[in-house]
C-alpha cells in the first residue's frame, strides 16, 4: 500500500471501437472521475487527478473496470505521476508558479 | 517529411539539476514554446502544441537544444501525440465536446 | 479497488539529484520491483510489470516511496497501463504474435 | 531544426478499428520502422528508436501517415524521448549499465 500525495495525469484511450471519436468514452469516464470525492482538472490531452497514491491509482483502475462494463473491450492509458517529499503542491499551485515566473520574465 | 496536423501534449524534465524545483526550468521552455507561432495551452501536466507534425516535433526538439544550451544536461520527455484523417480537431474542440456531452448527461 | 490483469510499462525519472545519470537510481528501483513476486521484464526505456491492478500500483508507488526513502526528493514517472477484456495475454505474448506477424509478411 | 541524437520510445495505438486486436497494426508500423536506416528495437510496450532528432521525429510522423494511408483513421501516440549533452548512449548502452550494476549488487 503506497500513501503519498500524488498528481496523475491520465489520458485514456479506448480500442476496437468503431469510431475515430472518443468523445462518448471520454464523457463516460470523465463523469466516473468526477463522482469521485479526488480532486480533478478536465485538460484536452487528459484529466489530472491529486490525492494519495493508492486512491488514485485505485480510481484510474476503477474507471477502466467500469469502462469495460459498458462494453469497451481494451483500453490503453498513459499516465505521468509525480511524489515529492520536499513539499504539498497542487495542480493548480504548479501552474499558478510557472505563470507568476512567466510573467515576471516580461 | 510529415506535414499532417497533430496535437502534442507535451511533458518534460530535467534531470541532475541539483533542485527538485522545475518551475525555472518549466518557465523557460515555455517562455521559448510561446515565442514560436504555433498555439500552444499549458496545463499542470504539460503543455500542448498544435500543428502540422514537422512543425510541432521540430518545435520540442529546439526546446531540448535551447534548455541544454542553458545548461540542462539531460531532458527525458513524455509526448502524446494524435492524428487523425477524418476531421480538423483543436486542442479547444476536444474539451468543448467533452463538457458538452457531460452536461447533456446531467 | 480493481483486481483486472494489467500490463504496466513504467519509466520513472528522479527529479534534482545533482547527476545526469540515472543508472544507479535505476538499478534501486530495478532491484526493488524484482523483489516482488509480479513477473517483469526491463527494457532500455523502461520496465513492464505484469499482475492484478491494484497489485501493479501498489508495486509501482511502494517502489516510489522507497526510493524517496533513499534520499531521492523527487521522482516523475510516465505509466503505459493496458487491460482488456477478450482474453489474457502477457508481455511476450504481445512480442510473440508481432514477431510471427512479420516473419509471415517476408 | 534539431540535430540532437534521442532515444524515443514510441508506442501505438489506432483508434476505431473495430478490433481489440492491434498485432496487425503494430506489425505493419513495425515494418515500416525496420524499413528506415534507423537503429530500432522491438518490446511489448513499444519499439526504441535512436538517432537525430528530426529523423526520428520524421520517421514517426511517416508512420502516422502511412498508416492513415492503409485506412487507420486516427492514431494516439505516446513518445518518452531523452537527450543529454555529457555523453553519447546508445539504448543497449543503458541496460547494460543497470544489469551491471544489479550484478555487483549480489
Amino acid at each position: 500500500m503506497a500513501k503519498i500525495f500524488c498528481l496523475a495525469d491520465v489520458c485514456m484511450v479506448p480500442i476496437g471501437t468503431n469510431s475515430a471519436s472518443v468523445s462518448d468514452f471520454v464523457a463516460l469516464i470523465e463523469a466516473k472521475i468526477r463522482a469521485s470525492p479526488l480532486k480533478s482538472t478536465l485538460h484536452s490531452a487528459g484529466t489530472t487527478i491529486e490525492g494519495p497514491w493508492d486512491e488514485v491509482m485505485g480510481l484510474i483502475g476503477e474507471v477502466h473496470e467500469y469502462a469495460h462494463s459498458k462494453g469497451i473491450v481494451r483500453i490503453q492509458t498513459d499516465i505521468r505521476v509525480g511524489t515529492r517529499t520536499d513539499k504539498h503542491q497542487t495542480a493548480q499551485d504548479k501552474v499558478d508558479k510557472v505563470l507568476k515566473k512567466l510573467e515576471e520574465q516580461k
